[in-house]
């Protein structure tokens, strides 16, 4: 009776239905009991508020907002942009800009994502990772770079094209498209792009002027060797002032780990690198009557006078490079979500809030399309910037606001200073960040799970390393998926036991003291598909285990067997080289005068087996539990031929 | 006390080492009890025959060969012979080649094969479908082929190339390989060079001098109309001849299918047309002084005068095009092989006996390597030809060499007489060939079993046409294994509930029967893994559904769950991502007063989760069976929070 439940399910829906319906679960919006339309009853101020609040969460945030929680913000705000100026500039150089450009996409993005993000965490500015895929990237390109500005429309029309992107990500509900990032991959390509960045940081410490645009380990190590021949290109003062403020920003980080009280000391200490530096290079340069006999390497002019100013007129939509912008910004707008996503997800996890995925990549979807008019590159939510906003105790997004505000006073009032900032010194402040991008002990952790992960990991390391971010990804991505194919199709069967005292029934191997049952071989599959790929090959397994001595029953006689049971319940699904193979073997055991029989198919097996007509070639051999077809076979025992 | 068995497991094999193991049980020879190696106790002149008979297994066939056999394998070899000379020739003008190197390719091949090779019934010769990738692969190379001499030369070194891939693909037991172009590729993908080869036809059929080379679509239908608008360029003589001999052709085989007895006619037809429409053209062109002027375009002076002629100082090894040899070589190798292998394999299990895939490629390879030395291009196992050996009732491997002598005594004394055989009965010979190649039956069994194979059906049968060979298998193979990945991290999940009667749990929809547990979710995953891809979807929609309507009891009120179950018998394997989500999912739960447990947990998973110490987490809920873990969440029902 039970059998008649296996052979007579519900038809199934269809593969392409199963995947039209997974994907509308996945990017059709679930209801949520807080939103605008569930309040169609309310009173319309009610309601206008809930709207407003809708378009910018922060407005929830000000709900309960007292002079506390200002306090608390506007500290956090001005520490974040003691903390955010040098290394925004450091990253501006990073991305072959001027620094004033790193000033300017801290303050525009930073406040629109204030306003339209549900997290109440992240902080926005240019990242170190974003910043070395631009310029490695837009330097790839087979069109002629003469000067800065052709550069900076480049960046821009970037910057616009991935906000472009996040917003149809986030609109789309495309949000999940980040998950497919591995983070075997992510840590593995992290890692190597923290080595491309000390590397491009060379530069800068030595002060060398003929140096490689490339980040692949080769192209630096030969600039580097080939300056250090010519030793007239570089004075050591640079060096000298890198080191000693990066071993002191170092130190600062260190003592603030090792006691809370200190952690303030870290978060200064970039910036009075930078006062101090300027202040030893002043001293040093001064007397000399042209910038190129400086003793050390200085920013020189900065544009200062305020608010960013347009870069409408900047976009460039030419024909020859917009093919190659659109396919640098795709890669650039992923990898700057998977950024901003996980640092928001920890942090919101740490308040024990969640967020909103597809809302946050529309946030900064518009965030980076609005700051690609204004002067600003891409910016994301930054994992350094972050987590000093939270030790610098902010509450809700108003911090960014004021880090912005801040950041906008400087560059009015400040620029003018900025003039003999040693070039080593932004170098010290970029490569104080590279520790935290790699990530030996997930690393660690991740060969210890499971080594074809850390084969994803090493390759997308090697990849970025050797050759170039594109391919250190494709990489990654493309073992993660392997990894999948290899297990859902390998070729792999296992015998399987009762349990002694129950009636399930295990693999044999997993639970040695499972006892075969004399007479019957009992197998599982451990693919998931039974499909071309592995067809043949488990079917000619099955009929070797007939003879072989594993599944002898260890009493030294010959086991002769009269049923196969095939324990389907590891099988998704079967395709018509599957079934074709189940025809085969079941001609050649019939021939022998053994049985076959199919114990706990699944829904899409079973029905297939069916449509092909299998189940009656098999005599309705079809049961629910590897129990009930044992029960079965041995309730018919039948003498071999 | 079951639990515990499911808690420690023996260490499962690491991923690499399962890959490893299984690489090995495919790769590695197994046994074979008549082999040479397990007669050591033997006499010398026993084992000496062995040993012969593992290298020639026709010396098999020899040990109980009587006249009666010879009489059966002489006359399929002449039937044969009578019905593979006109389709060789045809194959080699698909080829581009002239049509003696047709019936060379019907001579040496053959005769190689049939010493080396384990199957009883393939015949060997040259293919239309290998003939059409050859010449429209290497049209599309960029070096000029001014002569028919280049161009034959590089036919013999793609045909070289060709036969050791297939001995390497045999040597490291490869032959599995095959396998990975699924069913419907392969369909797909005929169907298309079957059209290829139709359209390459018109220009024998009506007679047009200036045509393309290309096979796909628009380019031939181009070249057609542009010929009919110069009308002086054809002569309606040739679509006569080419369609009458047609309907001929394929009016015999219909009647050989309705009648058995009729089936000789059909194996005669292509020679007797040959003949009978040479001696029309001889008639129709007489009077003519020059062959330009010929109202009948016909094949004109073939060289002939016995054995083929030695080709390898013909063989080109050229630096700037054997990279694209190689490449072109690996895809009709591999082509090659798919076909022969499943010639030989429908064949032999027609007789009841099985083949060895790796013996036979290796044959196939060995016969192509000396085939390229011996004038001969890329031959295979053809099914049309494999058919008439069966049907005139060949015994063994003997008939391919009665078929090869004839065909080199026809070519020593009557390739004289094809002076004035017209290419346009080539063409219909040919064409005859066609509908044979595409099997629109299995295309609708396709269909109808899984609509994603049918996409790559249509995917290769359509790249092929509008694109490539190389696209069009490339699309099969992608859509074949995109469909492997899909379902295995489809982030689908399904509600299990008892079948009622027994102690049984099932899938709620396949068994409609199933009786859900008050205050227990028990959900199943449909995916083989829980990673990356899918963990935080699967996650999300496990929360989801705790406030869902579809699991709630049906009685109109709230269903308070205080467990949530997760069967993970499907689950092939899990990875970092996926334990983090499982974490997180239990954090969640935990917080609302529910308690996780995991059911039936596989080898690799429980390993993983253990190594993880996620099973602490859980407080060691971790139960052998889904029954188990319900008992044990009903004896300790706690009241929510």
């Amino acid at each position: 009776m039970h059998a008649q439940w296996v052979l007579n399910p519900p038809e199934p829906p269809s593969m392409l239905h199963q995947i039209v319906d997974n994907v509308k679960d996945t990017l059709l919006p679930h209801p949520n009991p807080n939103a605008f339309s569930s309040l169609r009853n309310q009173p319309f101020s009610k309601r206008a508020f809930a709207f407003f609040q809708d378009l910018f969460p922060i407005l929830a945030s000000f709900q309960d907002y007292n002079t506390h929680k200002l306090k608390c913000d506007f500290m956090a705000g001005l520490t974040l942009a003691i903390f955010a100026i040098p290394q925004c500039m450091g990253n501006a150089t990073l991305a072959q800009l001027s620094p004033e450009y790193g000033l300017y996409t801290s303050i525009v993005p930073p406040f629109i994502y204030a306003l339209l993000a549900s997290s109440r965490e992240i902080v926005i500015g240019p990242g170190s990772v974003d910043s070395l895929l631009i310029s490695s990237m837009i330097q790839t390109l087979k069109v002629p770079i003469h000067d800065s500005i052709a550069y900076t429309q480049l960046v821009f029309t970037v910057t616009f094209f991935a906000g472009i992107f996040q917003v149809a990500f986030g609109f789309f509900r495309l949000g999940f498209l980040v998950e497919y990032l591995s983070q075997a991959t992510i840590v593995g390509f992290l890692a190597a792009a923290a080595v491309g960045i000390g590397l491009q940081q060379l530069k800068g410490l030595f002060g060398i002027v003929n140096f490689t645009n490339k980040t692949a380990l080769f192209s630096v190590l030969k600039a580097v060797w080939t300056s250090f021949k010519n030793k007239s290109e570089w004075h050591p003062y640079n060096f000298i002032i890198g080191i000693s403020f990066l071993c002191f920003i170092l130190f600062t980080r260190f003592l603030g780990k090792r006691n809370k009280k200190l952690i303030w000391l870290s978060h200064v200490a970039p910036l009075l690198s930078v006062i101090v530096s300027s202040v030893i290079a002043y001293k040093l340069n001064v007397g000399e009557h042209h910038v190129k006999d400086y003793r050390v390497e200085v920013l020189g002019p900065i544009k200062g006078g305020g608010f960013n100013p347009s870069s409408l007129y900047l976009l460039t939509f030419d024909a020859r490079v917009v093919g190659h912008l659109i396919r640098i910004a795709f890669i650039i707008s992923i990898i700057s979500l998977t950024g901003s996503i996980a640092v928001g997800r920890s942090f919101a996890s740490l308040r024990g809030h969640s967020i909103n995925p597809n809302r946050e990549v529309v946030s900064l979807g518009i965030m980076n399309i609005v700051g690609s008019f204004t002067s600003c590159y891409v910016a994301s939510g930054s994992l350094s910037r972050t987590a000093v906003n939270y030790n610098a105790g902010s509450e809700t997004m108003v911090s960014n606001i004021v880090m912005a505000l801040t950041v906008l006073m400087s560059l009015k009032f400040l620029t003018g200073l900025l003039y003999f900032t040693p070039k080593a010194i932004l170098a010290a402040i970029i490569l104080s960040a590279v520790p935290g991008l790699i990530d030996l002990n997930k690393a660690c952790e991740i060969w210890k799970v499971d080594k074809m992960d850390f084969l994803a990991c090493a390759g997308a390391f090697l990849g970025v390393l050797f050759a170039s971010a594109e391919i250190g990804l494709a990489i990654g991505i493309a073992i993660s998926f392997l990894k999948i194919i290899i297990t859902s199709i390998q070729p792999a069967i296992a015998l399987v036991g009762r349990l002694p005292g129950t009636d399930a029934f295990g693999d044999a191997q997993q639970y040695p003291m499972a006892v075969n049952i004399p007479g019957v071989l009992i197998v599982s599959l451990k693919s998931a598909w039974f499909c071309f790929a592995n067809a043949n090959l488990v079917q000619e397994r099955i009929e070797r285990w007939m003879t072989s001595e594993k599944v002898k029953d260890g009493k030294g006689g010959e086991n002769t067997f009269t049923h196969v049971i095939l324990d389907a319940s590891s099988l998704t699904n079967i395709d018509t080289a599957g079934i074709a193979s189940l025809m085969e073997l079941n001609k050649n055991l019939t021939s022998r005068g053994i049985k076959l029989a199919i114990a706990n198919p699944r829904w899409n097996v079973i029905h297939k087996l069916r449509l092909a007509n299998f189940v009656s070639k098999i005599g309705g051999r079809v049961f629910l539990s590897v129990g009930e077809a044992v029960d079965a076979c041995l309730g018919s025992k039948v003498v071999p031929v």
